[in-house]
């Protein structure tokens, strides 16, 4: 508050939609970063797949990229420093203090874990909303970022910017997260929803295609991997455990679930793709699956794109945090809050 | 984290449940106290209503205080330390770093209010769960915290130990509170459950009160008065406003609600006593009145007890949290993490 500006650096990989939103809100919340914590950020380097890559060490014209539709020859143009034939030669020549990796989910992890390696290896904070890679290797990258002296923030990874990891780290202190329940997924949220309100899956799912909803290829979403994903985060990050997402036992949805849907409306009840994890004899059990609920459930009520999670510790008992209908907004918003974060307590 | 250890002594106004539930949990959490912050706590003064006081600079025994069954005469063998003949003299003379007032809530304010500013003055910083001053006297006591380079921490006014102050401070960087909507006061919310299935205003009442939900005279939460004062609180702390309790818009539950409750579940709808703060033409409006819901509205499906809090926010859109049937240890709860939230970041 009042701090002296200091010049903070930072560079994206990846820049669709979500890395448009964080950038709108960067320039939109420039003041308050100015009065608040001191910070003046400018963007030295932003790598896409498709489009190319520019880097320029005095800052990006970040407006100017933002107003232009022609994203590739626009970046080309602004390019100002040494040439780079990979994603792994920017993250080692764009100068920043912060990489925030928004490259496209891969189960496995890769390439964005490579990226993330790289970044935290030479000294910088990454910040990333991929899942693929926390999932997938989270104990050897929180390592490598406690080795040198670095965050390694993934806000976005679950629940897109509401605060879950925030949350426990700041708010919830000396607590232990016994179990957690909740609705992780909003694509099949989205399609139980609409079949519950008597669409059928095709049309349920045709539609959310064409709302930009679910992907072309929906499979992650459907077949309960994106939640799966999100589920081992979530043992790994807040319950000590070391569960993989292919070790979490895991059922999507699909035209069958249909039937489910209306025999479960006929009775009252709703149909949720129910995502957990809890102790069990000394390991740590995650689940994705279609559950039958009573309507008074908590999770009955989460309709739409909307998401819950459910914390139950040792302190408070059960808490929860819904995130109502997100937006491209919402998942910029967990950049800007993790920037926050690691400007605030720059070591873990 | 490692830190060299070092004295933090505190003292209480108040040593009902909430205090007890409070000390056990400090006891219990001391070595996370040690090992994260660096701390070991004393409590150096228990000041209470109807048991007199005890002071000792070199720590009251506060494991022994618990296990005794009279307050009373426990406390007074304890004291070894100056007289205080009164509440005030207490609070000069206990020696602490920070005051945790619990005394009962009176919406005036006062004398909580006295104590607080007592405090605050003399540079210790406080933590409370009473309304009353927080409500009435944000302004000025939030100023001279400011003044005097302390914090005046007020977590468990709002959601007992859910995360609200915390959550809006830590997890909601840059951002504002456009409205917010929940159902904050407990004892209301349990009646209206317990009609919806059936009972009478009257037994629901005699029950709650008989299970010491509710108080031997149960005014303040019956006629809206509680959950006007949070409303308040929500509109000061959060949203820039100076709304005081008088000015929230306020209507109770009463026998007549019956009625209404019974003819919404005939609707299959449920009636609710709504808390709403919004902006208006530059003005700050709070409000508390039964409303009837739809089903799928989030606040119908919240029973008993539990507690919900929709902020609706210029970044995160909607992001509602959800506290399940607190108890008194969940109060406690709200010491403790602002207690966390004091040593994290001394000054505002």
């Amino acid at each position: 508050m009042g701090k002296a500006s200091r010049q903070l650096n930072l560079a994206f990989i990846g820049f669709g939609h979500v890395g448009r939103a964080f950038a709108r809100l960067l320039i939109g919340r420039r003041a308050w970063l100015g009065r608040e914590l001191g910070v003046e950020c400018r963007v030295t380097g932003i790598a896409t797949l498709d489009h190319g890559m520019a880097i320029d060490h005095a800052g990006l014209p970040l407006d100017k990229i933002l107003r232009s539709r022609k994203t590739g020859s626009n970046l080309q143009r602004c390019h100002n420093g040494p040439a780079c034939t990979t994603t792994t030669d920017f993250v080692r020549q764009c100068g920043a203090d912060v990489l925030f990796e928004m490259s496209v989910l891969n189960l496995t992890g890769e390439p964005a874990a490579t990226y993330i390696r790289e970044a935290l290896g030479a000294g910088l904070h990454v910040v990333t909303i991929n899942k693929g890679p926390v999932a997938t290797q989270f104990r050897e990258l929180t390592r490598l970022a406690r080795l040198r002296a670095v965050r390694f923030l993934y806000e976005g990874t679950v629940m897109d910017g509401a605060p879950v990891f925030n949350l426990v780290r700041q708010t919830l202190p000396a607590s232990r997260i016994l179990s957690v329940r909740g609705i992780l997924n909003s694509t099949t949220n989205y399609i139980l929803t609409q079949m519950e309100q008597g669409a059928s899956f095709e049309s349920a799912l045709a539609y959310a295609q064409e709302q930009g909803i679910a992907e072309a290829d929906p499979t992650l979403d459907l077949d309960g991997w994106d939640a799966a994903a999100k589920v081992s985060i979530l043992i790994q990050a807040m319950m000590g455990g070391s569960t993989k997402p292919s070790e979490i036992r895991r059922e999507g949805i699909s035209e069958e679930t249909g039937k489910l849907v209306r025999a479960a409306v006929r009775r009252d009840r709703r149909v949720r793709l129910v995502a957990r994890a809890y102790r069990q004899g000394g390991q740590l059990i995650g689940k994705v699956e279609p559950e039958e609920l009573e309507m008074f459930d908590p999770l009955a009520s989460i309709r739409g794109l909307s998401n819950i999670l459910i914390l139950n510790t040792d302190t408070m008992r059960e808490l929860a945090i819904v995130e109502n209908n997100p937006g491209v907004e919402q998942t910029a918003f967990a950049l800007f809050s993790d920037l926050v974060t690691l400007l605030r307590r720059p070591q873990a």
